[in-house]
């Protein structure tokens, strides 16, 4: 049932044999207080028993030990239940699943539901199924919500695959695949594309969540029902209230998220702090966490943290970290609650409000601080495969006469979503240049996958850059070799430089390399442990800033530059896309 | 996914046209009060657009609405969701599943989980089979539990048929199939019994709820916590507050009861009233309902009408027979609430408060008073097999000496639980006799399913009866044919008219009939109208009360005079069961 262990059918007559005494536990914990997610309550001085990874029963369990049963005494620590995160990417903490494993069970997360899309872009299915079976091997559990929009934006970029409906009935037959990953084609949900209902369809017939993403902010009417009468139970992009509200009321599971770089638990809190709302359908994921987040402030307990901060009950707050997502995954007889039959999956914590645990139990046993890794591979660590060096006709934007206007994908400080913004620019030997008067950069993505080889070439205006270049295989969602800069011959040697070290994200300026980050695997992640990651992710933050970047998180901000299905201006190997109207526009207006 | 209606993906596309104006809906409902049960509020003013029988949008629908679509204005009546009862017997209102749906269908009841495990003792799987097809023709959604203890109590009766684990794998490929019914074999789980487990291991492998029967009162340590350890996930025979809570605490599903004779909501209430627990895993369910409540009083509204006059706010007691019931059963997306993609499955009502339905939709169509016939096979019709009549002897209670030490099932008005009593009775002819001076009637059980034909033979003391004889093919679990009498003569007339009519009940009196209830097929059921067999049940009473008994539900108490699996004494065709020790014991002590 949980991918890697073996399901409750295989052990209830041993938890039998333990609860009643005949057999001992392998582990009695004693002394804690425990915190029971099924009634909301704290029950002191509880005793759990632990056999087989599993509890078979807590109160007084003082019959269930033998001459070589373990005996951990919380002293009076509470005992709270193994967090369990229903969204997010692992490929954002650019780690492998082991390393991020590593990091996250530390905070008290035990049970993730991944939603790989970004290696599925690079990969497709193979990725998919390898980071599956590298999650299967670790104490972290690892289900897998099969990406469902690969590419993203079909038609206005080339990513190294698509998943198909019949992709995704393949993947429904591996284990420890558990639910349809974020449903972002929103229109092709609301006006009814073939391909997009199968693929539901195939996951609602395994009686498997269908995960949604609904970023259409404020549209909570008939467009919003249409999605949820399809099927999609849940969504984790509401920052209004409001949209909360009807996305519940519409029966659907709503997700406060609290990732790096996204900050919606305190806006969303009122719904159950003021407006009275069943919290039973509401959960917290952290969606996108990146290194330093998580060596520095910690992962799905930090959400917890924060509804706690927002008002929430803490019990309450726990509550949707645990058992409500063990019931959103139809989960509930293997994780989400210490509890008989459950795996045995505890924090030890001081602090209920903060949540910091000093000792993690996964399927009873502490958690080590390494976990095994995965041989990915050769193909894995194959992935850019741009196939000659750029040369400078293939940046050059050419114009006529002495000024142009030039469209720019504007960044607006603290958003993701960018504005269409067309610029009167200088023409200088037929060509518009990156122009620091206007904080100008040109900005390209260049198929990397070994498809068309293409090279989309376009502006961009905000970043600070002052020059030199920054490059990164980190494209979402496409991934592509996605570069901008001030200075065309940085931006060649940038697109190098990634090409060199198999991936990964840079900043450069005169030739010299000022901060790099590797990335071997897909171009994405790396098999260090996250807080080397963190370091060097520091550091190329200190390089952006060196070249005059003051953005916060800059590099995420660079990777979401070809995401075209977020308004307004894109650019991905076709070109500029104009997300609003979907189609390409020229880079001269 | 709900039997014999097309799944939630078959129709995805369908719903989004409708809900986007693509597509006209076949129905909408403008002014309703509509019960959100998935935020626990009321939104007026509602409108709800239905197509292909599930509901596409509800909110503002008037862009729906085309030439040929039904308009129904609910004129500010309340919109419930369809009511969900998760235990039930429909053998209890001795009628078959479509004479029962019409009874329930109008009270508002849309779905139940029926665990028919009364004509599984008669018919095993068969019979099982036969009652999920009827079931699947009817505006009435039925799931099966399937029945995991026939017999009731393996070695101590002889019932028809025997569910083995194989059996229960066999009908877990079954459409309809959606949970193991009661698990009452309690010692069998927390003792590790090897086919009880394999049975119940079936079905967690199937992502399916074990039901439960925890009926060992004030049990709530160890051995409740290894029987949840163990998968089983609910409980309906909870009659105390303090079982409630524990059961809630090990994670299992609390099922509040309001049957015909059981009366167990009242007592469980301040678990939500008083003590703030949280309320989603408590269920109201009627177990058992027969026919004239059903004709009088109602079905799951009743239960829920009990529960709001117990003090339990209405939407929750709401909740509580909807969306509780709907996760549960792990069928969110089909059923339990009036939301996008469900079921329209609608009660119209004007006091929230009491729940009495003046219209219900199924499926978005409003319930007819007539359901489809099912026809049972002659099998079915022929199940009183007792190869020949009974003679004097076969009913004579052998004794020496003038006076007898006899045990006799002790009746407890108002219980279910009887005594084990040693009563010195008068020995007339070498032989002990009923007697009317002691309350000590003669109690037989006479195997009736082609089996081994032998009888078992007893007293029972405090049935009332003053002369003649009452006689029951309803008879739990086994349903072997029982008779109880002061008369040898009329207790064999009784058992003549019953293999004479194929099953039911009868009191008989000098050789005649007094009152009878046909119940031909399995000798459990009428194709008849409720409203009928309710009417004989009413002068069966009556005929019971000439004779001069005066229990409450007399035909009811009668047919548990068989079941071994609850104390102290009872009668099977093997002779007298000491339900406390599970031995057969004699009736001379």
């Amino acid at each position: 049932m949980v991918h890697g262990r073996p399901p409750l059918s295989a052990l209830t007559r041993t938890l039998a044999d333990v609860a009643m005494g005949r057999e001992p536990a392998d582990l009695v914990i004693t002394g804690g207080r425990l915190v029971n997610v099924h009634t909301r309550e704290v029950l002191d001085g509880a005793q759990v028993a632990v056999t087989s990874g599993r509890v078979a029963i807590f109160g007084d369990a003082a019959h269930t030990r033998g001459p070589r049963t373990r005996v951990l005494d919380a002293d009076g620590a509470y005992l709270v239940p193994g967090l369990i995160d229903t969204h997010l990417h692992v490929e954002s903490a650019m780690v492998t699943v082991a390393r991020f494993a590593e990091a996250v069970l530390a905070h008290g997360t035990t049970t993730v539901l991944i939603d790989n899309h970004e290696i599925a872009n690079v990969l497709g299915l193979d990725g998919i199924r390898w980071m599956l079976e590298e999650g299967s091997a670790l104490q972290l559990k690892v289900l897998l919500a099969v990406p469902s929009c690969v590419p993203a934006l079909p038609g206005f970029e080339d990513a190294g695959a698509v998943i198909t409906p019949d992709d995704v009935r393949e993947a429904l037959r591996w284990e420890g695949v558990a639910a349809l990953g974020e449903m972002m084609n929103m229109p092709g949900v609301f006006q009814s594309d073939a391909d997009t209902h199968e693929m539901i369809g195939a996951v609602l017939d395994a009686r498997l969540p269908v995960t949604g993403h609904w970023s259409l902010h404020g549209w909570r009417d008939h467009r919003l029902h249409a999605y949820a009468a399809a099927g999609v139970d849940s969504d984790h992009e509401t920052v209004v209230r409001e949209d909360g509200l009807a996305k519940l009321r519409a029966g659907m599971w709503l997700s406060l998220r609290e990732g790096s770089a996204w900050h919606d638990v305190a806006a969303l809190a009122p719904l159950l702090t003021d407006d009275g709302i069943d919290p039973r359908h509401t959960l917290l994921v952290t969606d996108d966490m990146h290194p330093e987040t998580l060596v520095t402030v910690g992962h799905l307990n930090h959400a917890v943290r924060t509804a706690i901060a927002a008002g929430i009950d803490p019990l309450l707050a726990i509550q949707m970290a645990t058992v409500n997502a063990a019931e959103y995954l139809g989960r509930r007889q293997d994780i989400g609650s210490i509890a008989p039959g459950r795996c045995a999956d505890v924090l030890f914590v001081e602090d209920l409000r903060e949540l910091r645990p000093h000792l993690v139990l996964a399927d009873g046993e502490p958690v080590r601080g390494e976990q095994p890794s995965y041989e990915y591979p050769a193909r894995a660590r194959e992935t850019v495969r741009v196939a000659r060096a750029l040369t400078r006709e293939d940046l050059r934007v050419a114009a006529a006469g002495s000024r142009a206007r030039v469209r720019a994908i504007g960044m607006v400080p603290g958003e993701l979503a960018t504005e269409h913004r067309v610029v009167e620019a200088p023409v200088v030997d037929g060509e518009v240049r990156a122009d620091p008067a206007l904080d100008l950069a040109k900005v390209a993505s260049i198929e990397r996958h070994g498809g068309p080889g293409t090279i989309g070439v376009g502006f961009v205006q905000g970043l600070g850059l002052r020059r030199g270049a920054v490059a990164s295989t980190v494209a979402h969602d496409n991934h592509n070799l996605l570069v901008a800069g001030m200075d065309d011959d940085d931006m060649r040697f940038a697109v190098d430089r990634l090409r060199e070290i198999g991936g990964g994200m840079v900043a450069v300026a005169g030739g010299e390399v000022l901060g790099e980050v590797r990335l071997p695997i897909a171009g994405l992640m790396s098999d260090r442990p996250v807080a080397a990651v963190a370091e060097e992710v520091r550091a190329l933050g200190g390089a952006y800033r060196e070249l005059g970047c003051e953005l916060e998180y800059p590099f995420m901000m660079v990777s979401f530059l070809s995401l075209g299905v977020i308004p307004a201006l894109r650019i991905t190997n076709r070109g500029l896309v104009d997300g609003r109207e979907f189609r390409i526009v020229e880079p001269i207006a």
